[in-house]
């Protein structure tokens, strides 16, 4: 059975014991921004009910054009302000860098990207540099931002930053 | 308290039930590509372990540049194969379309927007829209792809299209 047959099959479960509809503006008004790291369920994690908050996750949570137009998108049509970062220890971004990433790419494929992998080292900085993007944008109509690191090993969120 | 400030509150008690580390590839080797919306957590919702799948979000869980730049760190550096695209009926996007979301955001804060929001009016055309733009893509190593519409009025996840 495909992955994707196994989660149709769960979600049965999951509907028959569905506590019902509710809005689609997020009731805290706060949108978090992950990695898409499998290691990290976010709504335990945070202690987030169903409702609560937007999701946003790409490889390394770092923030690009797309992290952007989801947030102007969560702001401006959904009503939400606070924006929290969440990066983590042992990330495959920092496995690699940028140009070892596109030849491996090309080795497999034949094709180089054009964008970079978004590889980094220092995970703190990296919060920062998010951070630093997220106010360089002219777009959202709040810069209430808080960044954080997850630790895989112990399960454990740290501040990095807050500010807004 | 900030938003951020009960998240980490909350954390303390995830952090005091942690189970152990996992390891940074995802034990079913399959990726989900999914909205951002409020009303979608993932885990149970879909059935997934923690250390199971990669998880990817924006809003409307299209596929963007972004997308594919996650979706092939998941492929060539940490082993996943199958995607699975997770979208919603009452989403945000099909609230607005591309040219309405700019002025709306134009009008807010004096900077139009050079990217689209990605509106869309048919939930499942939008997804096979999303499989098209996958299946362009030169640099995933897999196409094996389940598009799926969950209902947030019911709890229920819907196949639309499966290939690969």
């Amino acid at each position: 059975m495909a992955e994707y047959e196994q989660m149709l099959t769960a979600n049965e479960e999951w509907a028959r014991n569905f506590a019902g509809e509710l809005p689609v503006r997020p009731r805290r008004a706060v949108a978090v921004v992950a990695c898409m790291d499998s290691r990290m369920p976010l709504f335990p994690l945070l202690g987030l009910a169903v409702g609560d908050a937007h999701v946003i996750r790409n490889a390394g949570g770092v923030v690009t054009e797309d992290t952007i137009r989801s947030l102007t998108i969560s702001q401006h049509l959904l009503g939400t302000r606070e924006i929290v970062l969440v990066h983590h220890t042992d990330c495959g971004l920092q496995k690699t860098d940028d140009t070892a990433f596109a030849d491996l790419v090309e080795q497999a494929t034949g094709h180089r990207p054009p964008w970079p992998a978004q590889a980094f080292t220092d995970v703190d900085e990296d919060v920062r540099e998010s951070i630093r993007r997220l106010r360089a944008s002219p777009y959202l109509l709040s810069r209430e931002i808080c960044g954080t690191v997850y630790d895989v090993a112990t399960g454990r969120l740290r501040e990095v930053a807050a500010e807004g």
